[in-house]
């Protein structure tokens, strides 16, 4: 196998899956669809698979409606399995069983975290995004103005930067994006998908979340608790929830904001946010979770006035202001 | 005079003002503090006015302390006076005088609409903001590893194309971008003040409005109404009010999304925003407003409640569904 580039050694012959993350989002399905539509010219047979139902956001994504939710039943064989945007195997959810069936496990990541679980491990912790290292690979190859694959990645690349405004973003991801920009990506269509559709109850229960908000600690900390009713009440995802956190961490003199999401009967999903110094990954492990250092998450098997109680007692001993 | 390039005729003798205007933003601070720090090196007498207060959260820019508010009894002269992002002179509030007073006006702008004022116009209408113009003037001077004009020219082009996805934003844009952020920008501290600093009152009026939102015309159309009871009572300023008609903008189905916004006594300020085809700078003329196609705006001599009625009857006629 070419040991910088590994598509570089791919034959018509072989056959090979390309497969990511549970929970998909902008970045795992932009590097899937760019890497499987550029294997595709090369190979007789790939194989994209996903473990989750794709959000409908994401499905304006070219030749998305190729990919396959994964069968766990499946005895099928590669040659080669491609594992994107993935830090660890567990993450795989059922489609880890690929792993072991599977010749060669080539594992293309940007999380400084990863467990290089791979035969192969192209990880690039400076990358904004497993796009960004997708982007690399593949325009040695064959990456000649194609307009579906400049707009997979340059929506992961977008969605994975908050736009291009976290820390992961960088000159070379601006160089980049100019580069995809230039074979003709509809960046007004691709907002329109990401961002300008949003049903009417969501955005009613953004506002009637964000009215109710209260900080605590002298404004320091903002507590989100969301119950299952108001869910269901606003006919809400789970997913349209957690953007809420963000307008929550930007209030001036915040510094740190907790979602509480009750997802189930005894059971509270927390979701942690942070704007300068503190380090929410060692929050989230004291709740057996984990995360960056900004951005990280837990979930606890108890009530959500519990969970609530709970990270209260944490926030004025751990944080301990 | 330089024809390509006004700033390469310069000499140290020579005085020199740089305006912008009325209510200032990003880009117009953005380019106004570029310009005006680049030609500090090499002019020995460099003036540099706004006619309005800053913005709060424009002042982290570089050397903003050196900025002057325009006085307009004033009678000094110059040789040469810098217009920047200013579509005609009558956005030049008070500081228009400045124009009679120099030898020569060097206009500088990317408004499609510009009136082409000075003596020399400089006007780039494919560039996504006054900034990519300067950018590309001061390249070739001294614009060399700056990181003050690169802070400056960054927070000009990311808030004129809301962080990279109006449709102004093109291929150049991001590569310009790329060589500003290799000096060294700071893009989490400019993320910070332009976004992370906000009221904790503003973010719950946000959340009353959004969560009073209704549609009509079968969900193509979002009217907001803001008293100014409630601009009092959540203590928001007018210019964060304007943020609101965005979201309304980005719900699903919704066309077109108008803002009145009382600002006085019998006086409302209409804003207007579309997704698709609907050209709203036509309805704004029908107030005696103006604008672009996608975003333009009014103001009207009328209680809220007139305003309103007035808006429905135009919309039925004029839009027309």
């Amino acid at each position: 196998m070419n040991k910088k580039n590994p598509i570089l050694s791919l034959k018509h012959s072989d056959k090979v899956a390309v497969i990511s993350h549970i929970n998909p989002d902008g970045d795992s399905l932009g590097s899937l669809m760019a890497l499987g539509i550029s294997l595709k010219k090369i190979c007789g047979y790939v194989d994209i698979f996903v473990n989750d139902v794709i959000p409908e956001r994401y499905k304006f994504l070219p030749e998305i409606e190729t990919v396959v939710l994964y069968d766990e039943n499946s005895d099928k064989r590669y040659d080669y399995c491609f594992v994107l945007d993935c830090g660890d195997e567990d993450r795989l959810g059922y489609s880890k069983k690929l792993l072991r069936q599977s010749k060669s496990i080539i594992n293309i990541d940007h999380h400084v975290s990863n467990t290089m679980f791979g035969h192969m491990n192209i990880i690039d912790n400076k990358a904004s995004s497993a796009c960004e290292v997708v982007y690399k690979l593949i325009k040695d190859c064959f990456f000649i103005d194609d307009l579906d694959i400049s707009t997979c990645l340059y929506t992961g690349i977008a969605t994975d930067t908050g736009n291009f405004v976290y820390d992961n973003t960088s000159a070379k991801t601006h160089k980049i994006v100019s580069k995809l920009l230039k074979t003709g990506v509809d960046i007004q269509q691709i907002s329109y998908h990401l961002y300008q559709s949003k049903s009417l109850k969501s955005v009613k229960f953004l506002g009637h979340v964000l009215n109710k908000l209260e900080t605590s600690y002298e404004g320091k900390v903002v507590i989100i608790p969301i119950p299952l009713t108001l869910l269901e009440e606003y006919e809400v995802s789970e997913d349209e929830v957690e953007g809420v956190i963000n307008y929550a961490r930007d209030i001036k003199g915040v510094e740190v904001a907790v979602l509480l999401k009750e997802i189930g009967r005894n059971k509270v999903k927390l979701g942690f946010r942070s704007k300068n110094d503190v380090d929410v990954s060692k929050l989230a492990l004291e709740f057996g979770g984990g995360g960056h250092k900004k951005a990280s998450g837990a979930t606890v098997f108890n009530t959500l006035e519990e969970a609530k109680r709970n990270l209260e007692e944490k926030l004025s001993t751990y944080v301990g202001w």
